[in-house]
């Protein structure tokens, strides 16, 4: 489905790990090398590559990066707590990075930097191989509503396809393997304000063939009323152990106006999202971003023409969080590696998954 | 509160309307004459003039324009057609052309201009008194909330202020009668994609010294959730006379998220708004408007560095509905000219108002 992209890929042989530019598309393909410790937290902080599990898997690469340069504890420890800053939500982020911890506390420091690229390889494929399973344990979903209808209408928000991911996406997934087991299916992509990851979902769905309509965010709650929307399917970046799941702003109000209009909502997400420690979605910490973010706003046609920089003036007082809370009562399923579970039963499982 | 602006003016003297180009807005406060029915037609469509009370009095002055060119029947019923077909939800425009109809199809034609300007102004006029009004009985909501704490903050959607309306407006002006009031309110600003109308609510409340913030359209259910906002107040383009209102896209979201949170979620609108004809908001034509709004997004650092128009391109589909329905059950009050009313209790009002 990726059409001969990558969203990261490294070589330990150079020492660096190509990663595609995502803040310059839909416009540029561009792909920029990472050398460095601060380069790699750069590009988690900046968004060059986003997506709960893409974070992880950079940030993973991004220990290895560090240790080229240095590997005592001590940078180890630095190294650890430079990329833990970068985000605060997502979860996975700092699954990965425990793992490397682990894994490299463990072993002689002349060894490391070997050990780290090999562990942070590991950490690639391993979500290559989760996403694959996403896809399938979501794909009955599509099949159970094909059954009765010739397209499948699915509502997704954010981007949480392979761009978020080493590969396949999570709440693409199951749509993409719906379309390659020759599934009519058909995407709402809303636009994600305020910073448009549904431009790269659209993108990808069309690198992709799959059939999709663009769509303002507060269109949602509309055509979900109309009857236009067969099933709703997320991402997620942390999921407390209640089932709550935290996700891009503006989730909890597609899954409200889901739940109000019968439409199943699913996330779909690895089980490294899920965050044990956590006992509810009020504990999650919500990042909040830049204003520039909220004051960049679009303008069209004269608007554009008088306003070369569409900016908000900086004396306008914005919020801008990243994400919001999804309750577990609003959640059909939550479709994982291990197949799709009920919010309340994620308690269950426990952490020892 | 208006700072010396108008948002519309007429002339009968010098047979010529003056707008507000809202279009322009914020980035410019440029004034265009209209003169001709073809002017105010496109002004509505166009959107420099928005909002259903203002596009209602632009109608009214509309048919005045027209019948300076010609004032028999035919001219007549071909102006109103034209000012009917500009915009299919807010039903103010119909009420206004009905009433000029009314008026105008009883009066000789060689009278029939000199009367069109007086009704229009009429028309002007009362929007204004209509609207003191809406801001008089929505003021105790306020005074309500501002008795348990230091600052009420009041969340809205789209552009219901002054900018809307000839003056005041409909769901701003309990907010602006608070203000002058001395009580401390804050406002929630949606950017309302995709016309980004909170610009024009970022604007006037600048204007007006009304402290605010601006947010992405997702942050509201985030916000509600966390206990940031005391009372949802928003405007209306048709109300059913069960009560269901059209509002702008993506009003029916928050209003989800209110009732989710128990926030009171209120609609100000004049009694003109309603549509006693439409039994229920599934009824109400939802007007489906140009891709190119949708297309065209905003982009933040690097993107519009690279992108000097950012335009998706034209493969892209998109689908454009301009307005959502929000249930009655999920309204607490429709605050109008005649006092705060029980969506369930409009029916006994009747079409008689």
């Amino acid at each position: 489905m990726q059409s001969g992209f990558h969203t990261i890929a490294a070589n330990p042989a150079t020492r660096s790990v190509s990663i595609l530019d995502q803040t310059l598309l839909p416009w540029q393909t561009v792909y920029r090398e990472l050398r460095t410790l601060d380069e790699a937290a750069h590009a988690i902080r900046s968004m060059q590559v986003r997506g709960a599990p893409l974070i992880g898997v950079t940030a993973a690469f991004g220990i290895a990066l560090a240790l080229e340069a240095a590997c005592d504890d001590v940078a180890l420890d630095h190294a650890l707590a430079v990329l833990h800053a970068t985000r605060p939500t997502a979860v996975n982020l700092h699954w990965a990075l425990d793992r490397m911890r682990a894994c490299l506390h463990a072993c002689a420091p002349s060894e490391r930097a070997a050990r780290a690229w090999r562990e942070a390889l590991s950490v690639a494929a391993e979500d290559v191989q989760t996403n694959a399973a996403i896809g399938a344990h979501g794909l009955p979903l599509l099949q159970t509503i094909a059954a009765g209808r010739d397209t499948v209408r699915v509502m997704t928000h954010c981007n949480a396809g392979w761009l978020a991911t080493a590969a396949h996406g999570t709440a693409l997934a199951p749509i993409y393997a719906a379309h390659a087991a020759g599934i009519a299916v058909h995407v709402w992509v809303s636009e994600t304000r305020p910073r448009n990851q549904g431009l790269l979902t659209e993108w990808e769905l069309r690198q992709a063939g799959v059939p999709h309509t663009f769509i303002a965010d507060n269109s949602a709650g509309h055509l979900l009323m109309r009857g236009e929307v067969d099933i709703v399917i997320v991402g997620a970046d942390r999921i407390a152990a209640n089932g709550d799941a935290a996700n891009k702003i503006g989730t909890y109000l597609k899954a409200l106006a889901a739940h109000d209009n019968r439409v199943p909502f699913h996330v779909a997400a690895p089980l490294s999202t899920v965050d044990w420690h956590t006992t509810s979605g009020s504990a999650i910490p919500i990042e909040e971003r830049s204003a520039d973010e909220v004051r960049d706003v679009a303008g069209l046609g004269e608007n554009a023409r008088v306003a070369s920089v569409r900016l908000l003036p900086g004396e306008v007082s914005t919020q801008n969080p990243a994400f919001d809370v999804t309750p577990a009562r609003l959640i059909r399923s939550i479709v994982t590696e291990r197949g799709c579970i009920a919010p309340e039963a994620l308690g269950t499982l426990g952490p020892t998954v």
